[in-house]
């Protein structure tokens, strides 16, 4: 883990999905070139080779694996979808060790027209439930509690407090939190909760962008730090407070930034990440 | 106010911007023509004529005003802004008592770039400061908890809790909360801080609309009741056994339902009002 210093790049890593028209090769190649050395791979820019082959490719262009995203996704109305769920969620752990990555993000899941509790309630259980796997492949389970205004389908953990929860309740080394300022930001508790998290261990991955005002769309407005209203720097002053010693993860999703040319994207992002990061 | 009944439009109230294509005297005539008696005023429909002589048009159609829409916004950067803040809100009250509404719904704002923490500070400030204006009036300030996506720029009020906060601090009857499902449906704590809201008797109005999946767009794209996942029923049932028996107000915001002829569109609101509200 590279040592912490505010000055540097040296613990900036970036989701394959900000630079989203860029296999995972051109990402390793335009992550190299700009100095970057963490690399947060989103399953489906494996596809093409596989987990294996991807990890060689990793391993050979120089950059550290932070986490394989996403798994998760476990709430279904019938037993045989939740079957399906635990399997994917274990393929996704196979996947992340493939690669050397000591986490799986977990996007929760949630399902139109189930309770919040109950799905709250199956989710909890599908951790509980892979985690076997989980300590076998020493992979983390990181759930990443997302903003309300994914509740409806996208997730039932939408603060904090409630993936503390689970982790509390799990009490074990390869379940943690994904910490991510989009989606927590507003959260009135969130100091309070970034200290608990610290004291329990929980916290697994600290990942930045910015909220645009105004938001233009639910899923593809992500600004970058510096380009909304989160304060950044205080909520990792927090982070760092509570003893995280990891990668600050930029993962902005953004039709805007995703048509510009990628390269010089990359160099905005160091710049962004310096003064706002 | 109307006995409950479930099975009956009594207690229906429809906000004018949920008809946003008609005017007040438009609103008057489809809410009559439909048997729906409770009427919740955008300001911005009392332009035309003013509040005295639309109150009289109300009141000369047998409507009832359940609320004027709205007030708050008291954060802002500096002393003469949050001034001109106040003397809105004060204008809001002389307004709510002109068309004799019982109380005022604040959005209570948020300026970008101010921390939460600090608008939330000058918003308790800030109905502290026309409180006495609320008094005198007769008229209640009604805090909405407004969903985390509108944090940056519209509301640092996000969750039942704070706005209980700030009711139980300030400790008048003409404090109140406005619980609107679409802002808080997604909170762990509702059913809790429902039974706390009611205990302090707090609870000034109850809004319902619906979540759609996908939502398409952050401010007009609520569904009627029954068009998306929030359980109305449910959340219905714990406002009124906490002892609430006030207007049950749909306020749908969407350029779908705008489009449509709004006499219909009326007749679909009370038809997803007593099967799904």
């Amino acid at each position: 883990m590279p040592a912490s210093d505010l000055s540097d790049t040296s613990r900036l890593a970036i989701h394959t999905q900000t630079n989203k028209p860029w296999t995972l090769e051109e990402c390793l190649a335009g992550y190299s070139a700009a100095g970057v050395r963490g690399i947060s791979v989103w399953r489906h820019v494996l596809e093409p080779m596989g987990a294996e082959k991807g990890g060689g490719m990793i391993r050979a262009a120089g950059l550290e694996s932070v986490a394989l995203v996403r798994g998760g996704f476990f709430p279904a109305f019938g037993e045989s979808d939740r079957q399906k769920a635990l399997d994917l969620n274990r393929e996704c752990l196979d996947e992340a060790a493939a690669i050397g990555a000591p986490m799986v993000v977990l996007v929760c899941g949630a399902v139109p027209g189930m309770p919040l509790a109950e799905a709250r309630k199956q989710i909890a259980g599908g951790i509980e439930a892979v985690l076997p796997h989980a300590e076998k492949n020493d992979v983390v389970l990181a759930i990443e509690p997302l903003h309300p205004m994914y509740a409806g389908d996208k997730s039932a953990i939408n603060r904090m407090a409630e993936a503390r929860e689970i982790c509390e309740k799990l009490g074990s080394q390869h379940v943690g939190i994904a910490v991510d300022v989009y989606h927590v930001w507003w959260d009135p508790d969130l100091e309070e909760e970034i200290e608990l998290a610290g004291q329990g261990g929980f916290i697994s991955a600290f990942h930045i962008c910015d909220w645009r005002n105004p938001t233009r769309d639910l899923l593809t407005d992500r600004g970058l730090m510096g380009e909304g209203c989160i304060n950044v720097k205080r909520i990792r002053g927090w982070v760092e407070d509570a003893g995280f010693t990891g990668w600050n993860e930029v993962e902005v999703f953004s039709e805007e930034h995703w048509a510009e040319d990628q390269n010089d994207y990359v160099e905005r992002i160091k710049k962004a990440y310096l003064e706002h990061g």
